[in-house]
């Protein structure tokens, strides 16, 4: 790993870009590892959740620019698409944090900008630092949000997506925290290890296959037109009974009955 | 009635939830009764809206143990839908709200977990006392919010929906009203009783059909693709003109011109 | 003109809705006179955006009565279609707004009612004076909103249009930032223009062909389903590809690199 670093805490991989002199711009580094990252920890059962935050003070500034540099280079010596699949890599990343079936949590202190909201609307949960700010500098540049725009409007809703990325303002944490585009926001800097602590502590008394299948649900839950709504709803049902069934479901039960913590909760 | 206590004030039908040893859980008797209530109501022209509170100062704490227990037996006695059929029952009652023709409010203190949180997200309009609070306890038991997911989609969005489901936070009043759960905030405890009527005096100001021509309307128009879109508003202006020409829009004309209050208007 | 005032600044369109007697009230020159403007304007390379605001303190208290007696007439003197045709005329002018490539502006003070409100909803970003109040009278006068409900949905999604619609209620300008009918509050009225200005600014600085792609990118991402994601993800690489290689990504790229606002950026 060159561009990361990782740790594990019990069922929690604790990710950190670690390019700060680069405000953890994402690079061709940045993007294979975290997909590597994403892809082991999701093959270890024994992780329920992914925890993404930046080293030196700043989320992630977006892009790097040197990415750009090999696209431009690989286009002038004939790879027409060079371009277009820098782009559509850093798409099936997002794609892949959102079809994954671990909680993923970001945590967001100084910049988050471009491709770094883009980690934000396409992760589960996110906690801000007070400094925290957003922007979509795209359209500055002659460019647009393109891979980042669905994962914007899924977040953030349609309405506030357009203002964000045609207004091109620069939203402090407390604008991201009205608009939906962070849950929570530490009460201080100080306070950010503190908070996301909290806030993982409830996915570690949570049932791993429980959290998955929650996050399936809720994908499969999106955009329904009325005419599939009782089927979606009947498989559904189908999930609920096969959970109660299961393994987590007994043990649920159980140490609810037994007034005790699950077999799966981690202190 | 052995869940509910029902009385009609006018145009409008309070339903209380009245298991308040239970914290008003939903047992097979509550779901039926509701169901009922709702179905006798929308067969009463008379009535445009229904209100759900709980009893003894809390809303609803999600479904009871003892349906549990009984698909259980069920289970065990031979029927492997057992659990199921009781998730669905849940969900139909939802859809039935979503789908009738009157405004449904719900007024909430005190607990809302769960299947309650359903019953917020499949009405029209909320409003919570300040001690209320909001959470989905079912990762921690080994379970889904099956039923419930496409109507927190649809209420709060996927970007919320995925925080509240995965993160296992329990939402204060004021939590809930900012990521809009709730559409109101009464004051205080003791003034929930007043906002409930100020709330309840604009639909008694409202014209039954058009309310229930909007609800649908506002339905048929979610999520519509642009190819569909110009079928959707000409379908639209057909109900715009059927409502002008109708009875209710004549007399809305009058009224207007004669500044008096329609004859629908109750005090 | 007889309803509107336009001014161009730079590559903005200023509309002011003058009818201020009648509270700004759209009428079917208003309808027309801004259908025109829009088209003009779409058409004038030079433009980037549009920004509408009324005449006299309020921003537009919806249809206006007169359009109402004239289908009435028309009604009488056989036309069985006549408020449909009214109604559908409304909703063709937010669907041109919303399929607009340009930016547009709505800058709120007083009064926004019914259509008033879908103007709001249609555009791209908007801006309220304290005082700004917002509200869907429909309903009350046995009436439904029927053209705007499709935008209400998407601008604030369906669980606080259901609320809005069904409700009643007026909003004032904190409730409509709230709820993201409105993304900003000036700080007081007098510092609405700077509000706009400082807003105006931003767009000044962005490249109108990128502009213009990613509201039509936002547009083209709503609501797409699991199965179409990869599509809608790959046409947006295609089209970031185009970007980055046409006239004005290269001249964000040099500009970038050479520290200096780019040719487009308007002081």
């Amino acid at each position: 790993m060159t561009a990361l670093i990782t740790e594990q805490q019990g069922c929690v991989i604790r990710v950190t870009l670690n390019r700060p002199e680069q405000r953890n711009a994402l690079n061709r580094a940045s993007i294979e590892e975290l997909e590597t990252v994403l892809t082991a920890a999701e093959n270890d059962p024994q992780v329920r959740a992914l925890l993404i935050r930046g080293a030196g003070g700043n989320f992630c500034a977006g892009g790097d620019l040197s990415d750009m540099l090999e696209a431009q280079q690989a286009y002038s010596d004939g790879n027409p698409n060079a371009f277009a699949e820098l782009s559509r890599r850093f798409g099936r990343l997002l794609q892949a944090m959102e079809r994954s079936r671990l909680v993923i949590v970001c945590a967001i202190e100084g910049v988050a900008m471009g491709g770094g909201v883009g980690l934000v609307c396409a992760s589960d949960i996110s906690i801000a630092a007070p400094g925290a700010h957003f922007s979509l500098p795209e359209t500055r540049l002659g460019l647009l949000p393109a891979q980042i725009a669905p994962f914007l409007n899924s977040r953030i809703g349609p309405g506030q997506t357009r203002r964000l990325a045609l207004g091109g303002e620069k939203l402090d944490a407390a604008e991201a925290l009205h608009i939906g585009l962070v849950h929570q926001l530490a009460v201080s800097a100080e306070e950010l290890d503190r908070g996301i602590d909290a806030l993982l502590a409830n996915i570690r008394r949570s049932a791993p296959s429980a959290l998955a299948a929650t996050k399936a649900l809720i994908r499969d839950s999106i955009g329904i037109a009325p005419a599939e709504q009782d089927a979606v709803l009947d498989a559904a049902a189908g999930k609920f009974s096969a959970a109660v069934l299961g393994d987590e479901g007994r043990e649920g039960a159980l140490a609810f009955l037994e007034k005790r913590q699950p077999e799966w909760a981690e202190q």
